[in-house]
């Protein structure tokens, strides 16, 4: 199985924000980015591993910036990693200034993809290859996420998880 | 300001999985779940501030679980633990099987609401009184959450989280 | 076929009025609540019968008191008498103020539903024991209801529904 | 104020029934179908009184004929009689075979609305002018239900309804 | 197979402009209102061939006239023109004042659609027969545009379209 | 006013086929298509323009791919001709099979949008400079279908329609 890079996989989804889609303050709600983050993040999971693909986790997601009624968000998604059939993805989220056309980042988010068979077994995906510097630096940073994310569940021993351990105890 | 109980904000959405919710393999997407689990939480973060709020961030989401068209899905949510303006949300994903009637875990999650005034500033909300020895532990581990979301926003030095450094170094 | 009391059947789905679901005076639609508690009842009527369910009728119901968008609506369903196949439930709606916290009644509401195979066939549900005082009174009231809903429908003379009858000339 | 007659009001709402409105037996939920009917008769509503208006009530409503999805299903809603400021509307739905084009009543249904202005304060109506025998027997009937509706909400005595009392003691 | 007239595949859906409709002027979005012409235009397609319809082709539509929030919409289509397996439908778009009642033309669209059968194979038609003037008028313009429609897809050279040519060079 | 070029207006839309968004075929309603362009190309007429802009007119738009549920679907769209306050989009749509990654061309079509201040007058925007061969072939195009479209509407004698015209009397 041939090893692919982030760019294959790279997915764009510009949409408005719509009225029915916001809170008190006219801005778009917390659950609607996260939805088209999901939507974004399974459609970069699926073109890498052009298998079924559901949602094993969200990393976690801060939201810094409000992102107010009739906006363009930009949701761009890409493999940052990819394990045996789990495929870790980072979301970066932009929001357009109509007046000026500038362009601010709005959100960053990671969420994990299991690639499975239509009976819903996981199945083997291709490794990646970063090629720029950021995607370097996500490729790096991924196995201490994925070693946090079995820490929190519990299904790995804190001191077995060394890349983590060592933010703590240099 | 008197301080709350979890059980003042906790807040049940009960509902069924409809078939525009769902993935190719017929099960909820991961996206819509998302999105319930933000209105209830943000309606128990209202309940707890009565003020408006706003979702600050998610904590780590696992899925372990896949939800079928046609299920019964009980979203539930308290606040776990409040801070200045800040209040953490925890969540309880639970399943209902219509034969048998089991109700079966299927998620957990962690969002973060911050109270606002109409202007969208930070206003301080009741602090929060556990009861239960569930609602204790959350309470005890939310510290350490908040630690551990300072120093992934790059908020704090790993070496000042001093309850999740703990976690590696005992 | 053991009984049930009506706490196995409580449906509760809170959750908020949306700008989407709103009329020219921006108050959730009469057709919105209609759907909600049609959902909510639906899913108290699956937990008493176990079965497929399907909407047989809609008792009167007024809308006394508005909506606005941005309230927290709280729907809570429960089976209130079981007849042969079918199950009357009674639904209360109630309203909940952001700043005071305070829930006001806004409608009630009652469901009929009737339990179906995978063919739509009716089949068999337990029957209901009611324990609160509240819980009997609707139970009695069922069937003077039962007796309305056969009169309006034709199917039942005027003078045979005498619980009915029995309003009007004592 | 000039009187109108049903014609002016009648609302023909023809649409689809898309797979997202569905449940479980593959057919048009209750509750779907009351919101359709909800937005038909309020635009009924509108044309006579030519004001805002909102749901009042509804009056028993049965579903006795199951409407599979791809459907085409009709709304036919036109004013049935005016009181003060509240109309009733009558609501029959039709289903339409695609292969023998032929069209089966599926519902029947009753709403009542109020006419409002800006403030939401009730707004005098025009009268009605029943022209069809239909149309006449509908507006005689529709006494008798405001009768029902009075004694159920508690604010008449079954004894002072005199068009419904008749129903039972003749 | 016996010829219809129009009237036999007139379809009105009636529907009020919701808020979650409408762009940043508070108008109907020009995309929702493609959507409803295409589900109204579908069923005078199917009434008239009472097969499976897909939407073949939308002519040219200009949005002349901005639709605001709350307002009634009126889509009426009919069949104007059947061909071996397509049907032309011409869609009218009235929007309706509510304190004149007064209806005004706000836009008119010509969709083409194929009926096929469960393998998505085209199937022959009924041919149409017009009655009125405005039906007669509009079942001479669709050869037209057909020819219109075949010379911007390159299917037909400009010099074979006599019907359009004739425009151009009278 | 600066000249732009279409890669400053570029904008792409890549998005599921869900479940509720398909005919009885389960493929993409073209209803839902024309709305999912109508957004795409409302964003890139925005991002040229700096301006508020609304839906004029659609052109010529010709279904001959059915697109099935869970197929990805990529709307890209960028501004092919600006006028005085009018822009034409160019839109592209593009399907993915998830197996072979193999992108196939489903769609093309033309929408038109006006730029317009907040109390919905046209304003000036920039002029268009097409670069790559494709873009210029677009923008001379585009003068074709501009004089096509104001004849079609009765706003131009055919015979005054040179460009138009040319390609019927060659």
């Amino acid at each position: 199985m041939q090893s692919k890079n982030p760019k294959e996989s790279r997915t764009i989804l510009t949409d408005l924000v719509l009225p029915s889609e916001t809170n008190p303050l006219n801005n778009l709600f917390g659950g609607e980015l996260l939805a088209r983050m999901d939507r974004a993040a399974s459609i970069a999971a699926r073109r890498h591993s052009r298998r079924i693909v559901v949602t094993a986790s969200v990393n976690h997601v801060a939201f810094n910036k409000a992102i107010p009624v009739g906006s363009v968000v930009t949701v761009e998604a890409a493999v940052s990693r990819a394990f045996k059939s789990s495929m870790e993805i980072y979301i970066d989220v932009w929001v357009e200034d109509r007046e000026s056309g500038k362009r601010t980042k709005a959100n960053e988010a990671i969420y994990t993809f299991v690639a499975v068979d239509e009976t819903g077994t996981p199945v083997i995906v291709p490794a990646l290859d970063p090629e720029t510097q950021l995607e370097k630096d996500r490729f790096q940073a991924a196995l201490r996420r994925k070693q946090l994310s079995l820490v929190l569940a519990g299904k790995m021993k804190p001191n077995d998880a060394t890349e983590l351990k060592a933010l703590f105890t240099e």
